[in-house]
């Protein structure tokens, strides 16, 4: 496939205007063809006028059309072939393997979503028939289901060039609810983009879908982004990046003469507490795995353990010098863009700058600029010193953490207790270990959306109970998740039908249940 | 019981500050004893910290505790005997009917919603088992329910002294998903306010549930109001109102350092579509029923039906003159309170004085100002002047409603598309009528969040599958419902569990399911 580097406006192309770019090797430090233009202001509202008219159109084809559409844009996507992996290699510097199992992620989400769509219980149903002869007086016919709100704008994310982006989680659970999309791509990755935009392009076209279910525009987040969020006919927005980034779009939308729903998940600390029965029985094996999720894609996860709490002792000294060991010879690695790398660097200076922090240890080899690597670093410090200084609280980008010794389990439930909002916090421990911190567990589950026992953050399963998400600032809205089946919610509202016809009804709460979906039927859930 | 007009912290009072007031009685034109006293700031932050600390303990409370606990607020409801409903009476000048009515309806929902957290499947409870030997990586085991958010502010509503306030829809929601309340009390009926406050009190003492999970506090809603809403440990406002009310709350949240939901019903004008088939069949039953319901409760409903789109002709004319003389023959009644029936002198006025716009009817007594009355009105105009003043798309709280004449299906169509967000919309016709007009019920989906069929939107009914809210300016967050079981997903987020051992999960989340609730387990929906 040869890049154009045009907006992609429903099925057609749009070449933009004055502001272009092209992508970034990280690897090697180069520019790379083509020229990539920013959409206009009149692009932006044309693909969302074409996304408005679609919108009636996509949401009443049958679920079985919705499903298909979805499947199609799954096996369009891998039939980009080692074309996508190699662009998408280039222009994130993330390594084959990883990509291969993003792209298998990617698309098997896409599949699930569309096998939620074909069973069609997700839209929750609700019957309550008529009573006409109750006192004092009678009860109308009432029915309930979810409905898709609208045109949808994603972000593209930086560190999850494709199951985050184009095609992404919030992109999927979007169509599959009945939603359109308009994304607005991510300048580190724009060939990626492009090729994915393209093949959910041929998908509209050959599942017969509306011109406008899907555009893909280029642009500076500033104003592409901006008058994406602000404009009218938007009905909701999905964004994975920084806090400030989330922040902003969420202030843009909240501020609108009618606001919107902003799904930003802006990352966070995911604080680890390492219990002491974890630490005498299995401290090394604790310290491996650490090292390993801290370092997975070059700690360029939201779920990145960036906080680990311990009992002072001999147990979390020897961690400590399990990890020193383990940290000196962790390979430094490509991080997706200089500007991620420059943020990290300073981050890491402003640790270690700090009054009170040790370094425990650094990858020991020279980090090389021009191959924008990134060196894994572990620091200590002792909980007065975190507790007291600002800086420390706040995410470092990458492969790094922060061991917090404490003096006794009262201080570890005073950090739990001054915690934000996280994505996910872990405890690591015996059986015995979690009965006697149980206090821990109910002060944490109060600041997080998923808690884990004993493994890492890193590494979110695709499932139906997955939460992908978490207090402010972890997330603009802790409601919702943005991985699994559950994230087909955050794009819906309730719409209710009184007194109305059969042929009148959609076919979810039609009494004859043609689409033999779970239902709550006065009171009672059946599938008949 | 002697009214003592102090705050309610917790289960203790609280004299409050400097600013005092009294309840007014609309229907004689004078103040009732005592004196009120508003919160200070500091009781805000008490009534904040008892709330918080009461959560964990509240939320852990077994769901059979927490329904006991609702039905016995209930039943203290119940207690207050004819003392409350007499208070109500004179707070809020309706009669003694609607007011058993309403508070029928008060403790309806409470036991609805106890029977809901008796039943416990609301929590959407999902279970993905490990597979430990899935190849390239084992599934960890995953669940997922829905938990509190944490302590909610309820502001009482003006015009549902009982339904809609102290233990009204909002506040059992919130309740019964175990999240802590605290009530800033409508000034309106601030003895009706005391009055159900103290009986929840009661309630929470004789049930053992921990001090703070309620509070009621008096005060002004720009000083008091705001600052329950930006306090940092308020996690999601519930508010009935006006849109400028609604409005300056969610603006408040979003713009705090960690943003909340503002759950803002702000009503609408409740457009009514009534088609040829209808008209002719049956125009005379049509206009009875709507000025049956324009007139209900005084037209002060956020689902009083304020506009009435039919095609021009001989059938309309007809219901015109059958509205005439019903409207004319209407009693003048006592609005709530002062303000409100200025509001709405002024709002007729502004219609009466818009070009193009004729009176049809009004009711022909005179109101008098001292008990308070509003006359009820109905007016007329044509496609063109409705879409071309801005004025006329404003709800007038009160017994008005505006009939405009359509040419063709396609004025209808663009009335209906020029819509914002309203609560309801309502079409009358035939079942020919309704295919005829199919389109017209496509574009209505989009803009409410209830579609009635040959009904009026007016007597809301409280069942699972209601959903009293709709897209912006009706309601701030278009998502969510303040009626119905359906209400108790605004107080809630996921929480997920990783690699829990049983002993430390939630019973809903155990393998025996001991609370024999519906789950998703593995991808099937079962109860065992």
């Amino acid at each position: 496939m040869e890049l154009h580097g045009k907006n992609l406006i429903g099925i057609g192309t749009a070449d933009g205007g004055d502001y272009s770019f092209k992508s970034y090797n990280p690897s090697v430090g180069m520019e790379m063809d083509p020229v990539f233009t920013g959409a206009t202001e009149s692009d932006v509202d044309t693909s969302l006028s074409l996304a408005a008219s679609a919108f009636d159109v996509y949401r009443r084809k049958s679920a079985s059309d919705r499903a298909d559409f979805l499947e199609r844009i799954a096996a369009e996507i891998e039939a980009l072939g080692e074309d996508l992996i190699h662009r998408c290699m280039a222009e994130s510097g993330l390594p084959e393997a990883r990509l291969l199992g993003e792209r298998g992620r990617t698309v098997g989400q896409i599949r699930m979503f569309a096998a939620l769509v074909r069973d069609g219980s997700w839209v929750d149903a609700r019957i309550d028939h008529a009573l006409l002869d109750r006192a004092p007086l009678p009860k109308p016919d009432v029915r309930l289901m979810l409905m898709p709100m609208g045109p949808v704008v994603v972000f593209g994310a930086s560190n999850f060039p494709l199951a985050f982006s184009v095609a992404g989680g919030d992109t999927a659970s979007a169509l599959a609810a009945g939603c359109p999309v308009v994304v607005k791509a991510h300048r580190s990755h724009a060939g990626t983009a492009e090729m994915v935009g393209r093949a959910i392009q041929k998908a509209v076209s050959d599942s017969g879908m509306p011109d406008g279910v899907f555009s893909l525009l280029h642009g500076q987040g500033r104003v592409v982004g901006t008058a994406l969020v602000k404009h009218p006919l938007t009905r909701a927005v999905g964004f994975t990046g920084s806090l400030k980034g989330g922040r902003e779009l969420f202030d843009v939308a909240s501020s609108r003469p009618s606001p919107i729903p902003v799904y930003a998940e802006m990352g966070s600390l995911n604080p680890v507490f390492v219990l002491p029965g974890a630490l005498r029985e299995r401290g090394d094996q604790f310290a491996e795995g650490l090292c390993q999720s801290v370092n997975l894609g070059v700690g360029q996860f939201c779920t990145n353990p960036g906080l680990v709490l311990g009992l002072d002792g001999d147990d979390l000294d020897s961690v400590k010098g399990k990890l020193e060991g383990l940290f000196s010879d962790s390979p430094n690695a490509t991080m997706l863009n200089p500007g991620i790398r420059e943020a990290y660097d300073a981050g890491i200076a402003a640790v270690q700058s700090s009054a009170g922090v040790t370094l425990v240890a650094r990858a020991s080899a020279e980090a090389d600029p021009q191959k924008t690597q990134a060196a894994a670093h572990v620091f200590s410090t002792d909980v007065e010193t975190f507790l007291n200084t600002e800086q420390l609280a706040h995410e470092v980008f990458g492969p790094s953490t922060l061991m917090v010794g404490c003096r006794s389990k009262e201080d570890m439930e005073k950090v739990a207790r001054g915690l934000e909002g996280h994505l996910t916090a872990t405890i690591h421990g015996t059986e015995k270990d979690l009965a006697e911190f149980s206090d821990l567990v109910t002060i944490l589950e109060n600041k997080v959306g998923r808690l884990i026992f004993n493994g890492f953050p890193t590494g979110v399963e695709v499932c139906a109970s997955m939460h992908h998400g978490g207090p402010y600032p972890a997330s603009t809205d802790g409601r919702s998740t943005s991985v699994g089946t559950a994230a087909i919610f955050r794009f819906t509202r309730l719409m209710c039908y009184q007194g109305f016809p059969q042929s009148a009804l959609p076919r979810e709460l039609q009494d004859d249940n043609p689409l033999k979906i779970w239902r709550l039927v006065d009171g009672e859930y059946s599938q008949g």
